[in-house]
């Protein structure tokens, strides 16, 4: 099985799909658009899952689990977010199978078990959600609910790809309840804050933070925020979104509260999500030709030690090193792995430590036995230095911080250079064709305006940057008046 | 809203089920048979699942994700799996809902949105898997394979309980694959003694480990490991499950590897799963007529502080202290609480950590700020005594341990007393009648004697106990030769 990579110059999508599937991260499985995520893939989703649950824990949020189906007469409730989901729900109509009559072995649908009322699999909660939540509030007293869950939701498109967009995909989900405006909104903007800081500073991905315009906002939504990343193709991804849904919810499903004053309102809501499609956002922000990049914080293993040794003697004498190596590592908190595995020769290991993007592999040989030494190999870098056993450990501790953020600033660098603000359509269309990356424009503020652009240069408003200022000026496309400037791209 | 329960004594049933709602670990939901898990509920599984995931990565175990969903033709690939779940299926037929245009603002099944092939929920993921392993074995270079996921999976049961049994359930499932027989039963009895360690060191519940019979055996698989729990009302409870599963899986999927000899033969499998039941388990095993009791392990809350104050100034003096204990205890790992909510009065606070089953509750009054003391109250004993301040600390980290262990042998005591060995039939119904528990009993080894004694008595075979000795008798019921004793009981 050949390891070698599609470059990404050669063939961008080409070399992301090889790459999630030759280093174990995930695979296409029997159900279409569903993915299997490998163990590999997983234990950085784990990393993901453990950090962002710690910041939620930290903010006050409690983990629950609410149920995988809704009832469509539930769904149905909050118009709108029904009609966003309507055309991408897998619809479970059945309760048992059967026997075939006319096919020994086979099963087939019992017709006899139909259910009185189909059951969506849920492609998001707020529905289910806050038909519970209306037994869990009456007072003021009971707010504000601060719940996340972590569960698998299901949308039936029609294009999919590995962890960027999966019929099923693994998520966390928040649902927040709150007695006002005010408060709901400080919520929405806090948990899109905290998604930013995961972003950047434990994934080492640069977002920018900002508003969906109103064709761009979840289906339900009075405003969404959100965080938005480039990729190295010069295409966004949203990272990130956090709405508010003002009353909508609390309305479709006759959710109220006293007040401290004695008074009758609908409950305020927020709603806020992160899903597996970050891993497409580490790969296609950090990774290179010959493989996967990972900054530490997200590595299963941060190092991996490979010996090199002609007689079981030196394999020996550098298992012993080895281990004393890992002891002082991990008591520093570092996770490191000896692949003494004999079925494989070590330059098979290099390559595939190379291609899961382990970020430091230490080699010794027989020579670093003699001098009391290990090679260093840099993985984002690709550089290797000899290093002296006694200097190693702090040596790794400093490369580990130097890496991740070496990796941000690089990432940071690409996206300066792929910001361009431009005042004319012409040099709009020059841009996006040559250099991609985001477009700062002027924009009218019309939904007529937007979706022009987009059937014109398939670039859509990534987002309002929530630091765009009052630049006044006007709309790059129609000469109308603008009241700043927003960011437009091609987006995955 | 009152927080009384029922009594056990009176209502067994009926107790449990308040239990669950009132002191907030779950509620049924608007789907039939699904449950919401509520926060408080689901911070004990996370203490489940955290630890049960370092007991299987210790073991070298990795976490993996596979699809929910399973096309109707792998569902049945493994006949006997497929017979034994296709009468509790969720399935899925279409992918998209359109606007009713007979009513408006309602949806319905889009016709035109058809599967070609129907998808079933899992039930369990043994297909899927199988499946997918397919395509990663070749050679023994690929053995084992170690992988476990945790998910939620779904069976159409008709009686539904909460925890106990319900239509959606979240658990793990392990699956395994392996070069040898010896190798995939090795993995089946290791996985069933974590089980059992988990069970009787963690949440404090002694358990039996055993083979279940035939007719309990798990549809497909060659043996069934289990561990089996006895609950308070005299009832016995799976507590979790591990498959030995031959070769059968390989063979209905076709997974073969070349051996070291360059051979080839179909690998040998297992799987082994503990669910959201043993929050059922857990529950019924410690809990008593004031609410839940919790060993400390399992505590979301290991200590609640709760201040008692007539003045602000008193209520800032308390809070000091309360710092103080609090900054102490975590220094210890003992995971505390400062209850200093205004909206609720002392002894409704008092109420509901009872109810919820804090181990510890420490109150602090004027009284104890004179004396330099607190009130420590103990929640599975109801015991209160007054402890200077100065051995608090100590005092608590040596209760944590004296809970947790007097919560077992508490258990175990009772197991010991209703673990009755009969020796004849009347004995065996009289027994079940007026005692209940498990009742150790020889049988002749026949399905046909089990289900007789099913149909007269409702009672089973729980397993054939692991360390059943080969004390050769009669048949408790045919008087035909028996190999030696098996646990009966009716159960959950």
């Amino acid at each position: 099985m050949s390891k070698k990579l599609t470059s990404r110059a050669e063939d961008y999508s080409k070399w992301y799909n090889e790459l999630v599937v030759k280093a174990d991260l995930a695979e296409n499985s029997a159900v279409r658009g569903c993915m299997v995520i490998k163990p590999y893939g997983y234990a950085i989703w784990e990393k993901m899952q453990a950090e962002l649950d710690r910041m939620f824990k930290e903010t006050g949020h409690q983990n629950a689990y609410f149920p995988l189906f809704v009832p469509k007469s539930l769904f149905e409730a909050e118009e709108k977010n029904a009609e966003g989901f309507a055309k991408e729900c897998a619809v479970v109509t059945h309760y048992r199978l059967q026997n075939d009559p006319d096919n020994e072995g086979k099963l087939r649908v019992d017709p006899e078990a139909k259910l009185e009322e189909e059951l969506v699999v849920r492609p998001t909660s707020e529905a289910i959600i806050w038909n519970t939540y209306k037994g869990w509030i009456q007072s003021y007293r009971d707010l504000p609910i601060l719940v996340n869950q972590w569960a698998n939701v299901v949308r039936w498109e029609m294009r999919t790809r590995l962890f960027l967009r999966t019929a099923e995909f693994l998520w966390q989900e928040g649902h927040t309840a709150h007695e006002t405006k005010e408060e709901a909104i400080k919520e929405a903007e806090l948990m899109n804050n905290i998604y930013a800081n995961f972003a950047e500073n434990f994934m080492a991905i640069p977002v920018v933070k900002g508003l969906k315009t109103e064709s761009e906002r979840f289906a339900g939504a009075v405003e969404t925020y959100c965080i938005e990343a480039l990729m190295q193709d010069g295409k966004a991804l949203q990272a990130g979104t956090s709405h508010f849904l003002g009353q909508n919810f609390a309305k479709a499903f006759d959710v109220k509260f006293t007040s401290k004053e004695g008074k009758q309102d609908y409950v305020w809501a927020t709603s806020w999500g992160v899903s597996t499609r970050l891993m497409g956002a580490l790969i296609m922000t950090h990774s290179d030709d010959h493989g996967l990049v990972l900054p530490p914080n997200l590595a299963p293993d941060q190092v991996v030690i490979v010996p090199i040794y002609r007689s079981d003697e030196q394999l020996e004498e550098i298992s012993k090193i080895a281990n004393l190596i890992m002891g002082d590592l991990r008591a520093k908190n570092v996770s490191v792995k000896f692949d003494d595995r004999t079925t494989h020769r070590p330059g098979a290991k290099f390559a595939q430590h190379e291609l899961q993007g382990v970020p430091l592999r230490i080699a010794i040989g027989p020579k670093d036995l003699e001098n009391g030494t290990v090679e260093l190999a840099r993985r984002d870098t690709l550089t290797k230095e000899i290093v002296p056993l006694d200097s190693l450990t702090p040596k790794i501790e400093n490369l580990m911080e130097e890496i991740q953020s070496s990796l941000y600033k690089k990432a940071l660098d690409y996206r300066s250079e792929h910001t361009t603000e431009v005042d004319t359509f012409d040099e709009f269309k020059e841009v996006l064709k040559n250099k991609g990356g985001f477009i700062s424009a002027h924009w009218d503020g019309t939904a007529e305006t937007e979706e022009k652009i987009k059937e014109l240069t398939k670039a859509t408003i990534r987002c309002i940057p929530l630091d765009t200022g009052n630049e006044e000026d006007k709309c790059v496309f129609t000469g109308a008046p603008s009241k700043g400037r927003v960011l437009f791209a091609k987006a995955y």
